[in-house]
């Protein structure tokens, strides 16, 4: 009695080695997990507060299915004071979380048949939105000599008169993959070469080390833009983010999200708008600088362990490794043997990059550095002996 | 650049008239609002204390997609104290909403170019999200005659080979209907004849009035039931409602749920938690007992002053009203005229049928009694008047 797209939605790998994982903590193991795309800090105690005070004032009712508008007008503000740009309140979409958003985006501009181009390796449930409203991914290959991000002459070699237009993602999930405004121009010309619609996919924005961010909307005004309280921000669980549509997009989306959600969730909201607060950016900054030391702790243990990262990821909280080498050596079958083992016998948790390639992940591994550095030392020793064996 | 489905859904005419009854009271003007489905109580006390505490114990990342086990727990026990129902947590789907639900079910069930059965007038956005999976709404008008609901001889004579299930309401929206044990039975055992599968949106559950509810689970042990602590738990803006289904789905569900929503926002999964309290339920059914009075208030009032209500509604909140007597007395044109002047000159806001029937919504208005009762009064006052011109 199944839709048939349901048979074609694989199960997440990391599930497995999550549910392994949990078990053998029953045991009595002490596992160090990095197979998780979660921060390991608890929402920061100035939007939890938010959070709280909304509910003292008894704020449970629907909001307007766009979002408030002072969250509408705060994000607005954001883009005006981290990008310069100037975007207004009416082209901030907010939903219940950047999976809202790829929902709406979903619905909003792809028809049966229809595809979006993205990146292999790229985040999983990318694909599954489109096969939701029968649309499809179109995936391109690449590896780290294209830093794992599409480009323009990739996206005219692989245009097809059924392409929609192109997602990006900045930085990228699983590779840590950042941007450059060169890049982003390059891809945006591309694009509008084609009357193609540019979607960026930012929700890790903020999270970067040692580059300036840029948004697609400094290089192209009518992107889509998809964005959330999550990542940087640290709100997992509340389940909010948003997304910067052009005009033409609005009435659709606003239909849309009426039909869809009815609103976002309302105390998340109302919690979001203490992000902004300069004591609230002042601690996110804080937590963005423990992740770029874990990062270079991370990226220089496992570049002495030999693994091969030939291109150093700039953002985000991962790292995405080939561990061909290991497999030549005969030690591993593929990434999901790796993974298992490595869990299994050493305790460290690690996503195969199957969940983000059907392609070349079976050689790849993606590390999350959701874990304190001593943490992080400790699981490079661990993987120090099992390279060792 | 817009996909074609974004065409096809129509606007909420309610939309129209609340933003309207937002520019009158902007004015000065004392408007009653019966427009929106929202009971006008925020969430009782005890849950709005159970989310403060969860966010004081910083609770503030991903849950399971399914929903944390406590509330899963929680729902079961529900459907055994309230119903005499053994249903295992295990098949208690979390959703962000009875629309995370909608969406969950039309994924997981509907191919492109399938239908649901479901009649005409229904809830508007149930068609919506058929069509995000390219499926469709198979509409079957029903009248007062068959109390707005459908039976076992109306679903053998729609039946088609591209019917998937049918979906019912009970008590339903706009009509207030809600469907017996037998009537349950009648429809369960058409659907089972025809291999299909049952859906039953009991999202206004345990607002009845002078019945006891039913849930199409007594019936069919393999029903997908929607449900939602927005209405009877008034809970609307933390975004939190369930799903039961049959063993056979939850691994798709997960699937989907993994995908599509990550997790059902973390603060409200553990307020709900208060929400099965003793002292909750007392509140709660206080509350249905002042939303029964003030159904007897506007029923009779209505009634007194002409309105066309063949059977009387013994759910939900809202009065389904045929003016069709008005419009033959030449004194406005259709339900939208008849709403927007009762709006403008009268100051009392209501829902146009068309949002919930394009086949004969024209010659019916929505009452919904989320005002205190001197409040319907005054309405039915200003009614009086509008009618008597």
């Amino acid at each position: 009695m199944l839709a048939d797209r349901v048979d074609k939605i694989a199960t997440f790998r990391v599930m497995a080695v999550m549910d392994r994982a949990k078990a053998l903590q029953a045991e009595g193991r002490h596992i160090l997990h990095m197979e998780v795309g979660e921060p390991d800090f608890a929402t920061i105690q100035p939007i939890i507060d938010a959070g709280i005070a909304s509910l003292q004032r008894q704020q449970t009712g629907y909001t307007q299915a766009l979002g408030i508008p002072e969250l509408r007008q705060a994000i607005a503000n954001y883009y005006k004071s981290d990008y310069g740009l100037e975007i207004s309140p009416a082209r901030i979409v907010v939903t219940p979380g950047a999976s809202g958003a790829l929902l709406l985006m979903s619905a909003l501009l792809v028809n049966q048949g229809q595809t979006l181009m993205m990146v292999d390796p790229s985040y999983p449930c990318n694909q599954q939105f489109l096969r939701i409203v029968e649309g499809a991914a179109q995936f391109v290959p690449v590896g780290s000599e294209q830093r794992y991000q599409l480009n323009g002459e990739l996206i005219g070699k692989h245009w097809q008169a059924n392409t929609v237009g192109v997602l990006v993602a900045s930085p990228a999930n699983p590779t840590g993959e950042v941007l450059s405004k060169l890049q982003l121009q390059d891809i945006a010309a591309a694009v509008k070469a084609r009357n193609g619609v540019l979607i960026a996919d930012e929700i890790y924005q903020g999270l970067v080390y040692g580059e300036r961010c840029h948004s697609a909307l400094e290089v192209d005004a009518e992107a889509f833009v998809i964005n959330s309280f999550s990542k940087y921000f640290g709100m997992t669980g509340w389940r909010i983010g948003w997304m910067v549509a052009p005009d033409w997009a609005l009435p659709g989306l606003e239909k849309l999200a009426q039909n869809l959600f009815i609103s976002s969730p309302v105390t998340a909201q109302h919690a979001a708008l203490a992000a902004f607060a300069p004591e609230s950016r002042a601690l996110l900054d804080q937590r963005r600088d423990a992740f770029a030391a874990r990062r270079n702790v991370l990226l220089a243990g496992l570049k002495e362990l030999d693994f091969d990262i030939a291109h150093e990821p700039m953002g985000a909280y991962y790292i995405y490794a080939d561990i061909q080498r290991f497999i030549d050596r005969g030690r591993w079958r593929n990434s999901e043997d790796f993974c298992f083992d490595i869990l299994e016998r050493f305790g460290v948790a690690l996503t195969p990059g199957t969940d983000f390639s059907p392609t070349e992940g079976g050689h790849f591994v993606r590390f999350a550095y959701t874990l304190p550095e001593a943490g992080l030392r400790d699981a490079l020793q661990r993987l120090a002996s099992a390279i060792a064996e």
